[in-house]
């Protein structure tokens, strides 16, 4: 007998025969003697929705501005997992399961202040374990918890997966399971590459390069939740036969691990290429290169809410002026520039030139910390398809190519294929 | 400056539209310098959304049967709620007005524990009575509250009149205003009888009468509450325009004011007409007329939830049998016949006969207490247009008719006009 936390995401809850097939996953464990809380999301595209009635309602008359108070986007938003895990709870009833939905606030699951964008900060799992022990299934409205001031907290967008891991930490589950409309993390998108193949294990770290580069499998948040917590959490589908061979296989359920590097037994120099389209490049000439001047470029910036990624300094050629490079995504480019045009006197420089529709492709392994040549092999690879890069940056386990978007495909297919990842 | 609540069903709240306009009537009281707390229902369309949803997901399979845990029911449809709560909040806040968003749990307003159909027990008024002092607006979501087990229960259909009503009486509100999508109470269907007229006023006794007779302006709970708490509560409409000449007439409001009977100078003998359209009539023929026997036959209807309306008795012939006649819905009809068969060997009857189709008009007036006659007078009137009278109850302010049901826009009409209600 385990403790398993099982985690829905939007497509996977979004009609009732849908819900119902979720059901059949749940009983399956629960057949098996497990203690299970499910953590739901809200059914697909009822986020959306509520989101939008939350821009219009708060549009005033005459003007462009949309601020609204983040309390009641939150009170409105919140909604939509508690439908879903209500749902769930009368379906498993109908299936003579005993469980029951919880909402955030019930439990509690106590958040920061910070509405809208909320940190999960403790949670109560007292009750649930007690109810356990009567056999009762917890099902769990994902993304929110209660915070300070007593009203619903939600935890930004995605964030049922990190409400999944965090209950999963907080009742000391052996395992999280996060069943979501792909099954499992691969090698690349299969989109692009279809040799792509799907992991049996990753790491965390190498998760959290995968999924902050757009393998949109998993928040962030969550993952890195998982690797302080240690955390085993499971990728697998919600779309697979719920009583298929080898479903209820709880060693190596179908789907992909993500542990402790420890437990990857035969670790690959790479794991992963990931990319991230729709890049913009902004350069600036000739700035001046003396301290602080990198902090009075980039915090106006982060004061702006502008996801400044890569960041490229030369070296500069006479001690005194340099070139400063680094991306943004192409959508914010606007407000880049009007900030920079802003801060143009204090800071000092020469011109400003930007370029959008860039890819950034990126090579994610663990192995490369204790393997030379990883980049250079990198580089070689892309210049004999003749794809020119125009930036890079570089960390322990991953590589950053910025390359024009056009090439973007090639880029991926002639990475993973130089790296040996489309052989089994 | 008084203190007034306000409520919006689901037809005034059933887009974001919609939602301004009703912003635009509570901005107006706050303009007026009132304090103002806001009761709201579910967008139209969105209770029975769930409400299907539910149903749906507790069918179990292979069954007819459709039991669900009302606690389930209660967390998903209370949903509705609390977003029109906070849409309305953030409608007033781009407004200008200080609104926040308070779900039933949060006050808290404190339920029994009959979930699905709860009663309120108690609201602690204290929170929102100190934040009228700093000048916010309450946006309260109805039919909704928190139960013992500290989970949401809900007031059954049509609570959220309940709820502002019992707000009304927590916060000792000067007046609670109804708004709703007709302009008030009438002295019949306007829909049968173009003359009908708006009543200005309406005693609570009287206007219970009308609820539970069909005329489905109030929920009968709200008005059995107001009329024990004393809260004078108008009827009026949300669609007129918010800044409309005497919209914010602060005694005379247009609308139907509900008040007690001492508040109502001149007294009408008959205030209105209501009825009932497919009702059905059951006789027992032969009945023993003994101790017991009504208690045999409507104790188990009570517990197989039919709701019994007119019952009948007549004198018995010799002193041993009797004849018994009652009323159900023409939609109960199946199933009360089948309880009646089940207990047609301890009761004692000889033949059942039934009859679908049927009407029941009412006549109701407070004035009827102190005038003889009411009744003849709507029976002559009845007979002359031929209409045929198959049973008749009476209260002290109700004469209940029962006919048959295509005479029943005819016998609306005749009743209406015998007794001066369509004269000003």
């Amino acid at each position: 007998m385990a403790r398993i936390v099982m985690k829905f995401g939007g497509t996977s809850v979004a009609d009732i025969p849908r819900i119902r097939n979720v059901a059949r996953h749940v009983k399956r464990e629960i057949d098996a003697g497990h203690e299970v809380a499910v953590v739901v999301s809200a059914m697909a595209g009822k986020t959306n929705e509520l989101v939008a009635w939350v821009q219009d309602a708060s549009r005033q008359e005459g003007s462009s501005l949309n601020l609204y108070d983040a309390r009641e986007y939150d009170a409105v938003v919140a909604s939509g997992e508690q439908v879903t895990a209500g749902l769930l709870a009368l379906v498993l009833q109908a299936m003579g399961i005993n469980a029951r939905s919880w909402q955030g606030w019930q439990i509690p699951i106590r958040t920061d202040s910070a509405h809208g964008a909320a940190r999960i900060e403790d949670i109560d799992g007292s009750d649930l374990v007690r109810r356990f022990g009567e056999g009762q299934v917890a099902v769990i409205t994902g993304f929110q918890g209660i915070g300070p001031d007593k009203r619903i907290a939600t935890l930004g967008r995605g964030g049922s997966d990190t409400s999944a891991v965090a209950v999963a930490a907080a009742l000391k589950a052996d395992r999280c399971d996060i069943y979501t409309d792909v099954d499992g993390v691969y090698t690349t998108d299969p989109r692009i590459e279809p040799k792509a193949r799907r992991l049996s294990r990753i790491s965390f770290e190498e998760m959290l390069e995968m999924a902050s580069l757009g393998a949109k499998v998993l928040q962030v948040r969550s993952v890195e939740l998982a690797m302080v917590h240690k955390v085993r959490t499971f990728v697998r589908s919600s779309f697979e036969d719920p009583d298929a061979p080898g479903m209820g296989d709880f060693d190596n359920p179908p789907g992909t691990l993500i542990c402790d590097e420890d437990e990857i037994v035969e670790q690959q120099v790479v794991t992963g290429i990931a990319y991230a389209k729709d890049e913009a490049q902004i350069s600036l000439r000739r700035v001046a290169d003396r301290p602080g001047v990198a902090a009075g470029i980039f915090g106006p910036m982060a004061e702006a809410n502008i996801n400044v990624d890569m960041i490229v300094q030369n070296i500069s050629e006479d001690g005194s002026r340099t070139d400063m490079t680094f991306t943004v995504p192409s959508g914010d480019v606007a407000r880049a520039l009007a900030v920079l045009e802003k801060n143009k006197a204090s800071v000092g420089f020469d011109v400003v030139q930007h370029e959008t529709g860039m890819t950034k492709v990126s090579v994610i392994g663990i192995g490369m910390r204790s393997h030379a040549g990883v980049a250079a092999t990198a580089f070689k690879a892309l210049a004999e398809k003749g794809i020119n890069i125009r930036a890079i940056t570089t960390s322990e386990i991953k590589i950053s190519i910025l390359i024009d978007g056009p090439y973007a495909e090639l880029a991926v297919r002639t990475l993973h294929s130089v790296y040996g990842l489309d052989k089994q």
